[in-house]
């Protein structure tokens, strides 16, 4: 999505290697006029899945997953972080291993608002080694729904959580592919 | 707002004498058409304050704040929580202070993303004590900016934070206030 590319050259900061910071306009401040161009995309490009249902992971998720939401008419669930052991038998629980962060972080959903037969799509903002996306696919098995799709803004695609889970058959597509950043540029694949 | 009362009736949870639970529609799982209308109440309700922002506080803030953005044309700054005193001298930091859960929570918002004279309206799903919304004033205040509005889904008005708020002199709007929670009924005020 050449807009999108765009924008991560014009205002993403990229520190070290294999880091590009969005906090200008994707995730901490959030520029809405083009989260609405992006939800329009993940529409055109998931137009045939006939999906009922959008489900990503806090925090950032959230206001992607919602604006992309009114372009298919469907709701939003979003897996809620922390450990929801005390919660007892009603959640779907997952894990997400950051290899970032070096870090494991308990995800769950509420049995009530995944059902079988569910057809979902997962948004995310980033996708790396695919932690937080494996973390949901797992909660959307146990409820014995069906992931149709897998849309994500930015894909660094020099790690290999793209690979996986297209190897592994889902439909995932991503808008903006960093393929690397070598000497401080950032080359799209 | 009618159609919000009438949901929070057919849909609410409600535990004990003072929780009203929203997880169907408003804070896990997301009913986005909903989420549109409070929107465009926001906007006709603050349709004169001319502000440039909105700032809400992760989690569940940030759907609204961002399908509300919408009807306003401005951005979205959410305030991150964790402890960001490893990020420097960056960070506007405050404390959330939760009596539901008897915890305090940092919050933090990137200095880059509020300046003087900013217009500022704060958007949240809930308020009961005003704990959140108190540490977001606090951040605006230490940037120097101006909180123009107040816009809230559900306040509990048996609890103190809309009478604190509203006693210091800001415009705050809740769309719906529950005045009570009386033998698993609830009445609106």
């Amino acid at each position: 999505m050449r807009l999108l590319e765009e924008r991560i050259l014009k205002d993403g900061e990229i520190v070290g290697s294999d880091i590009v910071k969005v906090d200008m306009f994707l995730n901490h401040q959030v520029d809405v006029g083009l989260l609405c161009e992006i939800g329009k995309e993940f529409k055109r490009l998931f137009a045939d899945a006939n999906i009922n249902k959008i489900v990503t992971i806090e925090a950032s998720g959230i206001g992607i997953a919602c604006i992309t939401a009114q372009y298919f008419s469907v709701p939003v669930v979003f897996a809620k972080k922390g450990n929801h052991r005390n919660v007892g038998n009603d959640i779907y629980a997952g894990e997400v291993f950051s290899f970032t962060k070096g870090v494991t972080t308990q995800i769950g959903i509420s049995k009530r608002y995944i059902q079988p037969g569910d057809r979902i799509l997962i948004i995310d903002d980033f996708l790396a080694n695919g932690g937080a996306v494996s973390g949901l696919i797992g909660i959307i098995q146990q409820a014995g729904a069906t992931v149709e799709g897998i849309g994500i803004c930015i894909e660094k695609g020099f790690q290999d959580g793209g690979k996986k889970l297209r190897d592994a058959g889902y439909r995932l597509e991503s808008l903006a592919v960093i393929k690397s950043i070598d000497d401080g540029q950032i080359v799209f694949g």
